[in-house]
């Protein structure tokens, strides 16, 4: 618990997105624990490309930044104090935390779709505070677990691992799926990891940079190839892609988002496969749609994800999936340092994942 | 059986597509019947539009016809002869065709997505021969007995109605599902008539036409909107698909398949729902799929059909399905007549199905 | 709102289960309404089996009724109140209400599974109160809006349709399933309307009572057969039933469930079918288990439902359900009739729904 | 080749089944090569439990040995001549043959469960020949090409290791289902195996043999349980079961299937989950059937198996799962050897898989 006091209140600093550019340690006032709440001191929160884009631009897509905003959302934490109505939790244990809060009464909820629940609360999304903060307060079903083998730092990462488990389970990926990987970035990334980890026989990547390729290389891709951005390349970087592959291409996630990357996830997969959207490059897309369509390709999209912790959390534990390469820089909460973290991973280079630790 | 012999091949005559335009009724050798086919003397075909593109183009998508071809493949007809180990069928039975012939080796075949197989022969797809004949041959597992309620004309009509059919299957239409038909064409018009048997509540149509949409009107669309073909009308149209819908747009049909229609599908279909890319009008699109995505709106595409026949002829048996209508225009088969018939469908107007009475 | 005050409660009275074959009509203090909540005037009360059970043995399965708890669960009435966050719902709308409050945080919940949550509260199952009383307190996304062509007492015939409906799809109903119903019991019958509305195109229903067959031919069955109640008539039975459909039986809904009835119903389905068990005759079977599942012939089983209102609903208003032959017997809510209206539905006779008007 | 001549049937031995514990090796004709077979060279033939129950009764449940028949199954050898229409083998290939021969012709097969078909021809069930010979003939897409990893051997378990994979892919085994496998024989074995290679993340077996137990513990069960054969023990052995576990039963395959491992295994499986029956210990089962059902805990069978050798080659080409701790015994193909062999396998004991080697 906080030095301040019984609820720890005194002392919560958290970081506020205050302008373009600007974000600054504030102090924090916790709301206060619901019976079915818990507490939650943070020890790792990572930083996300959305992070960024809200400091750079105080908006994403149609959400805007009209307040200030603590930011953050890709967290782990140690738990200080649950609600009256909490079983399975107790103060100490260590908790990953999805970050969403769906409205459990819509249909879109009752039918087990709550990533798609139109009046969701999650995490540095406005007007919703975020987690990078010494504490919050946030649903004790939303907190799980972590097993002694899993670090709070790899709790953390159950945030941006759980975008490639929900493509996965949404492409149908398995152990007779041969996946195509569109895009080497941090999303590419866990996207192959949780490829391999249902069980994909076979993941080729692609990417335009060396050094992304190299990464993804060395952290399980069977074969990566370079390709460039033109969009008169796709039919013979399509040739070769088949070529690597070896074998039919089944599944295919464009984690770039780009018309090039589209088009040729959709030349490259075979009939009666999938194409997953994960990556959000360009909105319009000009596309072969119909050809693929009439191989009855089809396009799936994701939005967030659903149910994948105890998943994450699973494949964290035996070892299936190991994200601790992905983790490529820490930064401690300071002032300072708070900037610093979210400069690093605005520049990009060979920064992958960057990662708090309070 | 034919005046002219034990097998009726003297006197087998067959509509043969023998260049742009060329379009002559000669003598057409039927193959040997093999233990486990059907010969059939046609009574019914209809026209389709890919038949007629190849009148005019002598060409369709990858298939390019370089030798004489006998065209024609929506067709009913009466078994004149069984191999020897066909069970389920007897001289005089009345018969609707399925016109594909899937190699049943391929892996495609054996998961039961035959309508993919690489090595299908399809009717009037050349290089193989179409059934606008006057008997033909065909494996009798493709020719499925229909009920006394059912013409030979219904029979014919199975063909177009498959498209329709398994489009909703492929999006999964049912009691719960409310459905927007883009294009009022034929292919709209079967897709709205099978959404409708599979227990869609609620469909709007939509189209360009007036008259196309008071046709659907009177097969029973709930609502129908004329729209224009600019593109910079489909945020308004979108609004008044959503307003006429009344309720969620679950399931859209994209039956004309140009940029725009699919344009208006993807931002008309609510969160979770599916786009089912039907028609062809454009190959490359250039439409809103990443928005779409993030919603999780599917995009699924058809190829024809698959173990439809059972389900149209019960459909028509049972008067879900009324397909008479749809017959505007009927010819017998001589030279002059063929040709007719063929400007008729080319000309479009109000012509829906055009259909030879042999 | 009721004449006694503002909020009602004051001559709020309900039916009490307070002993066997003891049911009181008592004040029935309300809880106090809660943001999300709504206050329902009750106007319709369908009597269930369970409902008598209970009456006659103070516990059904593993629940005992420990304390006085009121009866009642099939039920529809006016809101008189809502709560500050319910936006769908305002006073004087007609609601038919889903009886059960499931915890929204589980796993099965989060999965859209939340029929089958853990910490399910359900009218009049201990100890949770029914809702056969002058007003209730329920979660308003619990209560659903009935169109103005469904009565109140077909509102309230929304739950046992949803037994009928969940079974459907979870044995996957629809217009190419032929099915078989073992029972024509009250559940036999809603399975069987429920099913002809998901689209089946042929229904099969058996009994050993003529008297229910009679009915069950009135409300739609395509073919009836008498059975007896004899185990080794099963192999003759299943003979009759497969001549009586004269095609595959795809899908068997045990509605009775004894050792006979699914011993019938396994070995009359189809190989790849489906076997549904939805009565609850026999706890321990003794049935041909074996022989089923080399057949691929799958049991699914059901319990209660989920997500069934919106879909009940649409089919009473478009018509293509009618429960209100169902509906044999009508009484007030006085202590007379009360008793009386149990007394009815627990001789059974031909008694198939007793309703409540209050 | 055969030294005898151009197609080696000069000299092809097979042992044939001529009565109750009769096997003899007599010479045995190919058929003619059709344009889509493959004649093959055995080199490796598994002993099934069918085998042996055909060898002791002539029988085995309907199927009867009227006239003497070629026994085996299990196998793979070298392609020795194709067919005219034959492209994805030559002579020289190592293959894995599937051993069942569906007519491709019905509903069934066309929906792509041709292993529900009823006219399947299937090695050495009755009257069809099986595979234990010098030398055979079997269509060309049933035989599948090993890579170098994969050895003959190998490729012969392909056949049991079938089994497994199909029920894994009946109860949707994937790496969020925790398995629990009744029956430690060799078909509880091979699902325990396949159940691993879909990602199982922990799978509990039991068995009343504590040999088998220890192999199927260092085969890689994560926990083994003793149990006895009283069916009086199955509340406390179900007990037992989830405590191993430690966590919920997603999915139980009961690979033994009498009314005592059935009601286990019911009784295991947690809500929503699913109980596949494997094995055929009873063909009337008394079991809990209702309790199982009100829980959807669904129970689905197998039957052979579909669509399975391209995944079985991949997961033994990967070594997600090794075969080779399976073989016990191995035998050449001499009278002598044969009648040994089988006598090996039908005593049981240590044996699990013997093998012939021709």
């Amino acid at each position: 618990m906080g030095k301040g006091g019984k609820d720890g209140e005194e002392d919560n600093m958290a970081a506020w997105l205050l302008g373009v550019n600007n974000l600054k340690i504030q102090p924090f006032k916790l709301p206060p624990l619901g019976p079915h709440d818990a507490r939650i001191r943070m020890k790792a929160v990572g930083i996300c490309g959305s992070d960024v884009h809200y400091l750079k631009e105080m908006k994403l897509a149609d959400f805007v930044v009209k307040e200030p905003m603590v930011i953050g959302h890709e967290c782990a934490g140690i738990v200080e104090q649950v609600g009256t109505e909490v079983k399975h939790l107790v103060a100490g244990d260590r908790v990953a935390l999805e970050p969403g809060i769906s409205c459990s009464r819509c249909g879109l909820c009752k039918e087990g779709r709550y990533n798609l629940c139109p009046d969701m609360k999650f995490f540095a999304t406005p007007p919703i505070h975020g987690s990078l903060a010494n504490q919050i307060v946030h649903p004790a079903d939303l907190c799980f677990k972590l097993p002694e083998k899993v670090s709070l730092e790899e709790g953390a990462m159950c945030e941006p691992l759980s975008v490639g488990v929900h493509a996965c389970r949404r492409a149908n990926v398995g152990p007779e799926k041969n996946v195509l990987v569109m895009g080497a970035g941090p999303i590419g990334l866990v996207t192959m990891l949780a490829a391999r980890a249902f069980g994909s026989p076979r993941i080729v990547i692609v990417d335009v940079d060396d050094h992304r390729l190299l990464v993804a290389k060395e952290l399980g891709a069977d074969e990566t190839i370079k390709v460039s951005t033109d969009v008169k390349d796709v039919a013979s970087e399509v040739e070769k892609i088949r070529k690597a592959m070896g074998t039919e291409v089944d599944v295919s996630f464009d984690c770039a988002g780009f018309s090039k990357t589209m088009s040729t996830a959709l030349g490259a997969t075979s009939s009666g496969g999938k194409v997953c959207l994960v990556g959000m490059g360009h909105t319009e897309m000009n596309v072969p749609l119909a050809p693929a369509a009439v191989r009855e390709v089809d396009v799936v999209g994701i939005f967030r994800y659903k149910n994948t912790w105890p998943l994450c959390i699973e494949f964290l534990r035996s070892g299936k999936i190991d994200v601790k390469p992905l983790i490529t820089h820490r930064f401690g909460f300071s002032q300072k340092e708070v900037e610093e973290a979210f400069e690093t991973s605005a520049r990009g280079g060979n920064a992958i994942k960057v990662m708090f630790n309070l």
